[in-house]
């Protein structure tokens, strides 16, 4: 791994930036949305052009395998298309339309309509684990310049020289389409982040990574005179809980799927499963020390190793924890991927300790000995990004524990894998705090548009004033909610 | 006036509050919609039924007229019914169905579902001025109940007698309509308000005041180990933007409209325009100074009378504001209506002081040369709730003008009044900081819900254990977006 280090952006550079940024808001935000879909097209058709150079940047960069970056770099160019054909659709500006109504119940009503528009420039903070899909034109960057808003992008230094060259090529796909200038910018280092994040002239912030650093992001755009929104993703355990009847009816298939699914990119993934409780006396214990270990392999860079050992080893000094397999091998470099394992009692008695986020290829197996003692786990929780069950159909217990999951969690599966965030319309990657700062956020998936708009009403304005999206002739033919019934 | 204090919360008596809101809002969550729906309308069937009770009270504790009392109790039932027919409808779970699909162009996805379920129990501080719109059993209450969530109200110390009693009707309607026992519950006293809001039980704050209060509490939300959010409707000064040639056509007309809008009330709207722009040599000021005002009138109390007095005072001492009229009396008590009178160049010169709020009837004529001047004023706004435009068709100033204000406020008017905010499903009460502390939120109108929901998605879930919402045979009825498309 090489990573040339880029000089932390200057006072004067960030001032350049972000005038730029405010410059370039009023005129992307009045860009019709099918031109502003052009521009994200662009951008992805530049980025997958450019893969030849781009992919071995990446690899320099983080230690990831060529596959899966393609594979990354392919989900980040599909999801600037599919917010492409979003912006076509027309149905995320929820355009409400109520004609004036002498009738109206409460007395007579003026006439209103309703749109949502952007907020102005947002800053995105860039996650070290996705170089790609959570970094420079990650789903942040494609969320913000859909909604209509100027982009500016704080650098993660684990990837800086990949982030220049995906940043010269959108920039220059952007030019070519006719954005306007500075509607993308790249910034270096800590202090021009926070910097940044306190000026008036940023409307939002967008961030992937760790809770401290997320925190402290939060509170910080919190402090300002004029408090902003504040996406955060911060962390996540993703808990999976292997019900009786599916431990007993296929154990030996959920280990080989768990193992998959916790060492998947070394387990560097925020939805990892990073607990797994099984049934106590059901041999699955056993069997996931026993299971097959893929190869050690190297973390994204030497900071991200360290704190991964570090983590593990507090876990595994835990008086109730002990090593179930992989540990010899656990704190070297390259780290072996490894299990431990406690009680569901211990756990109950100590979440703090137990139940917390250890970024890599490590895991925490929980034994737990009845039905009481795995609904109180899931009641235990804190804000999760996913929480899975494996369980038989028709299980009693099932209903209740979706129910409690759904209270916690953003994500709730069911024989699946949380590894693997799709792209989708349904999709949902958030969650309560800590694994946001936003419950009502995702950072996947068509809906997280909804991050960067905000809603404006218009009362009586004559139809040559009205955005097009609120015209009665509706000229882009988008969905409306016309007097309160949707109309396609 | 006669305000009779109650005892403040204990905090025995805030553990029992909590306890049972906590206790209650999985039991809510799970009411079908259509129930909930039912327990809306029983609310406001017997708010109406008690108005002989309610009026009188509500007059004693706050100095407002029975007909207006009458029109808001009126306002307040009506939107209980609104939200129980937007419940039937569902179009606010944003139900959203992706089927698994292997063709999807990044890789095969999953089966995933995702819609909006309850955050869980929300802390409502009630305002001072709409002892029934925005109080007890107001816009938050009922948006948060209708979302599925149980309500803790902090009443306001303005009209606690008034916030006891309607506590009780509805409460007595909600046991009566087989609503669980804790759904709603008042508590008194700043204390128990500071308090429930840094509980771990309460998932969302709301708030109608001022900016100190608002952002004080706002602060307090967010420095919790779990920062919730908070949704705080604070402070506007709801400008008016008067165009020349509107000037020149009925500058008469303008005159009485906006000094019936901002004495309405006593100009205690959290909607009064208080800064109206006029084009100087226009006759306007003179007109404005001349204009008949209507009789003094007591403010809702002495702590808010004092408060404006000072305001006002501090405002007329200002070297650039001269009185306009009606300040002779305007200083007492009752005060009388009055205005004063500034110029765009000094405000522009001075914002800070200048562009503020003094609740209660009083507004500032600000003369403007030309329309640079105009459009500086509109760049210099904060946010807003609203802002409004006095024009005539065709005026070319007119789209930038109105493109500006969209920016700052969160409804922008033409040839209207800001005073009187309609319930509808297109209308935005709102508007970025410090007109509220969510932007993306509204405190009136049906949009107004999904401040008490966040999105979870289902990934894989057989049809059993799915919401209803998100079955395919959609057996509520109701709008679906499937594979992208939306169904109704």
């Amino acid at each position: 791994m090489t990573v040339t280090e880029i000089a932390p952006t200057s006072a004067a550079a960030l001032e350049d930036v972000l005038s730029a940024a405010h410059g370039a808001a009023a005129a992307w935000a009045q860009t019709p949305a099918r031109v502003r879909a052009q521009a994200l097209l662009a951008i992805a058709d530049a980025l997958d052009a450019a893969a030849e150079e781009l992919i071995p940047l990446a690899q320099e960069e983080t230690n990831l395998a060529p596959a899966r970056l393609g594979g990354e770099l392919k989900r980040t160019t599909f999801q600037l298309r599919l917010f492409a054909e979003l912006l076509v659709d027309g149905g995320y500006l929820d355009a409400r339309i109520d004609h004036a109504d002498e009738a109206w119940p409460m007395g007579a009503r003026p006439d209103i309509r309703r749109v949502l528009e952007p907020l102005g420039p947002v800053l995105v903070f860039a996650a070290s684990n996705f170089p790609f899909a959570f970094s420079v034109l990650g789903g942040d960057s494609c969320s913000a310049l859909a909604a209509g808003c100027p982009v500016v992008v704080k650098v993660h230094s684990g990837h800086p020289r990949l982030s220049a060259a995906v940043g010269r090529v959108a920039t220059a796909a952007l030019a070519a389409a006719g954005a306007p200038a500075g509607l993308l910018a790249l910034i270096y280092g800590t202090q021009s982040g926070r910097d940044a994040l306190l000026d008036p002239r940023i409307k939002a912030g967008a961030f992937t990574g760790s809770i401290p650093g997320g925190r402290a992001l939060f509170d910080l755009a919190n402090s300002r005179p004029d408090p902003i929104p504040f996406f955060g993703e911060l962390g996540s355990v993703n808990p999976v809980f292997v019900m009786a009847e599916a431990a007993a009816a296929r154990g030996a298939e959920i280990v080989d799927g768990f193992m998959a699914s916790y060492t998947l990119g070394a387990g560097q993934f925020c939805t990892k499963p990073g607990i797994l409780l099984v049934p106590a006396g059901s041999g699955m214990v056993q069997d996931l020390a026993a299971a097959a270990r893929p190869a050690p392999a190297l973390l994204l860079n030497e900071r991200i190793q360290s704190g991964y050992v570090d983590a593990l080893q507090e876990l595994l000094e835990h008086p109730d924890v002990r090593p179930l397999g992989g540990t010899e091998d656990a704190l070297a470099a390259p780290p072996a991927p490894s299990l431990a394992a406690t009680t569901a009692a211990a756990l109950l008695a100590d979440p703090e300790a137990l139940i917390t986020e250890c970024f890599g290829p490590a895991a925490l197996v929980v034994a737990y000995e009845n039905d009481g003692e795995l609904l109180a786990v899931a009641e235990a929780l804190d804000g999760q990004l996913t929480a899975t069950i494996q369980g038989e159909d028709g299980d009693a217990l099932a209903p209740e524990l979706v129910r409690i999951l759904a209270g916690k969690a953003g994500r709730v599966l069911w024989n699946q894998w949380p590894t693997g965030v799709s792209v989708t319309y349904a999709q949902q990657h958030g969650g309560p705090y800590p694994a946001t700062t936003a419950p009502a956020s995702t950072s996947v998936g068509t809906a997280g548009i909804a991050r960067f708009l905000r809603p404006v009403a218009y009362q009586g304005l004559p139809a040559h004033l009205l955005p097009a999206a609120l015209r009665d002739d509706n000229p882009l033919g988008i969905p409306q909610r016309v007097d309160g019934t949707l109309a396609l």
